[in-house]
């Protein structure tokens, strides 16, 4: 059910950050679904993480543990998100960290636990536990393959990006890989994305830009900017190329900022695509508003509305649910003459209504495509965003009414 | 698809507003599709109307025309919004208004326009016009049960609603009827609501009641208190019963505010109830909280969430998603250790995790239930806000995907 051929890149080694993948037997007996990283010393190590209320213990626990310094190991696994279990959620997460500290022989607080999966039951720790010798032994800075399908839960497909950057004779790499697929509200399908470079990067200037690519692709892809209990994203910085990024805002760093964000980008995207019951890649740009605000308020409104979204999976060029999205997402003093509204190229609405050179085959023919793009030009401003959401099909309905059970 | 049964009452004649009801074949030969609704002089009318900035043509005349004075008819069709339609939509309205007047005899401001249906389609104005007279032949106080069928589109089932208040040996009497039932996001799916009092009654007192009880019903099973490009609920006062209700918040005018908010909320309800693929009548209410608008933030995001929603269509006691669904609600200094969530009368959620005290069995009987009551208890505040909502089906994808085609 996903969206475009299957992609997975030739992952790049990166000095200094080795993966180590193994069967805990958490949820399916046999299943990858425990993974540990490992992070070379003197690596600036960067992370966002969820903003629900409800964070889940794993996160209380890795930004805790980040705030006293640079890990050394991270930890991954699926099957239970340890998310809603209270105090004794706590006790496990840290129970994971001991335990994994005691085996690579560094601190508890040099290691940092993820979690994502079923909701509100108890982490089994002693299965976690016993797998974690064979993840150790796995390390390798080749792990990336089997590390892209150890994170996987109701993924479809592995995730993964890389770029390469040139730079007066030295090269520069980024790796990174990412799991998720409940598209439609991502806030609660826990989306993980995990990104290591050689790159040598100061550690403020490393959580600095992962803000910003963060927030113009995975809350990109998400209601309200909000996350799930578990999400997070890292980034690694090894140093180990030699190369040192400085962010002066020169070229290098501007090839540095743009690379790391691609990879994330194409991350968030690989999201999209392998979304639950996805059929469309549908991207949702406003153009010509006043602020990045009100650019984002209508996108969303038309991202969310279940009734164009409907539209979408039938292919069905309803261009009155998107103009009536449009109107409703509470923008003062809206000029309904004024703005324009395209499929792809094809302009669908303006003065008002149905554009006069406007004809449904024509509607249709952009609507039977895969990858669809909604275009609203509000003609108020300099402003522009993009979202990017999928199709509501039955499929999406069915899975997560299927999920528990 | 509808939940519980189907309950249409005896409706009240109310004097001095008549109905009749004709087929125009609008959309299909020999429905029910043009309700006409005559008003005796002298009665008051007050109206909302929806807030979609692209408001349909017949909205914004009725708006027009309502501004200049009482009505002396609503002219209703199905089958056509008459939205998106630009000038020529306008133009359409105009020609429906003046034909009625023509006919009538009275001017066409006296006239107000109500359209549902299809988006951006042209207004066949000569079909509609052509089934004038048999609609004005039709016209009597006995016409609500045709009206009630006439104004449906997706509709399952017909909306009435009466309420007969008794003071000091006189009777007043309401009356009222509904269509709707796009219920995921009614914003779309047009509401239409027709209410008549054989009360005397102030109009700018009419005006303020209907204000405050729309908001507290339709306003309430809606996204974000939007509405649709041609969502409208007009409350007529005809004052035939003798009885004069004046706003003076004695006991006769409490009677009366709270009968006529009884009607409102229970077509509200009706239209709740028949959403489109409903299997579930869900309340969510949200108690003890800062403000009204604290709680409504957390009662909307619970009742949006795809998550929950598709969890209530399987009966599946997911109470993960209802935490997550209130933790990413965005509300400021949220104590989730504080906070407790019911299912019915069911703690599920205390302590910042599974109350220890739930078993899934309590979870999965009150899930099986055709009407449920989340209630979340913020223990931050004293206010308490209701909304209601149904769950999220494959029938509910199936009809919206299919709608036009």
């Amino acid at each position: 059910m996903a969206v475009g051929a299957e992609t997975w890149p030739h992952m790049l080694e990166i000095a200094g950050f080795r993966l180590g993948t193994a069967s805990a037997g958490i949820k399916k007996p046999g299943r990858r679904d425990l993974v540990l990283m490992e992070i070379a010393a003197g690596s600036s190590v960067a992370g966002v993480f969820t903003r629900n209320a409800f964070c889940a213990a794993p996160v209380l626990l890795a930004k805790e543990h980040l705030a006293q310094g640079a890990p050394a190991y991270l930890v991954v696994n699926t099957g239970n998100a340890n998310a809603g279990t209270g105090e004794q959620g706590m006790r496990d997460a840290r129970a994971v960290c001991e335990a994994v500290a005691r085996q690579q022989g560094v601190e508890p607080w040099q290691v940092l636990p993820f979690s994502t999966g079923v909701i509100g039951e108890k982490l089994p720790v002693e299965k976690l536990v016993a797998a974690l010798p064979a993840a150790g032994q796995a390390l390798s800075e080749g792990g990336w393959d089997d590390a892209g399908w150890g994170i996987m839960t109701t993924d479809t497909r592995p995730k993964g990006s890389v770029r390469e950057i040139n730079w007066q004779g030295e090269t520069i790499r980024i790796s990174g890989i990412a799991k998720g697929s409940g598209m439609i509200m991502p806030n609660m399908a826990t989306m993980l994305a995990f990104v290591a470079t050689d790159a040598k990067v100061d550690g403020e200037a490393l959580q600095g830009l992962l803000g910003r690519a963060t927030d113009r692709s995975f809350n990109r892809v998400t209601v309200d900017g909000d996350t799930s209990t578990n999400d997070a994203c890292m980034l690694v910085a090894t140093g180990r190329s030699g190369v040192e990024v400085v962010a002066d805002g020169g070229a290098l760093w501007q090839q540095f900022e743009e690379a790391v964000s691609a990879v994330l980008l194409e991350l968030s995207h690989a999201i999209v695509r392998d979304g639950e019951g996805a059929n469309k890649f549908v991207t949702v740009e406003v153009s010509e508003a006043r602020s990045s605000a009100e650019a984002l308020q209508v996108a969303y409104t038309v991202a969310h509305s279940p009734l164009v979204k409907t539209a979408l999976f039938a292919s069905d060029p309803n261009w009155g649910r998107i103009l009536a999205a449009v109107g409703r997402a509470g923008l003062e003093n809206l000029d309904v003459n004024a703005l324009q509204i395209f499929l792809g190229d094809l302009c669908i609405v303006e003065n008002g209504g149905r554009a006069d050179s406007y004809t449904e085959e024509q509607g249709q023919r952009v609507m039977n495509e895969e990858e669809i793009l909604i275009r609203i030009c509000l003609k108020r401003g300099s402003v522009a965003e993009q979202v990017w959401t999928t199709d509501l099909s039955e499929a999406y309905v069915r899975i997560n009414a299927d999920y528990r059970s």
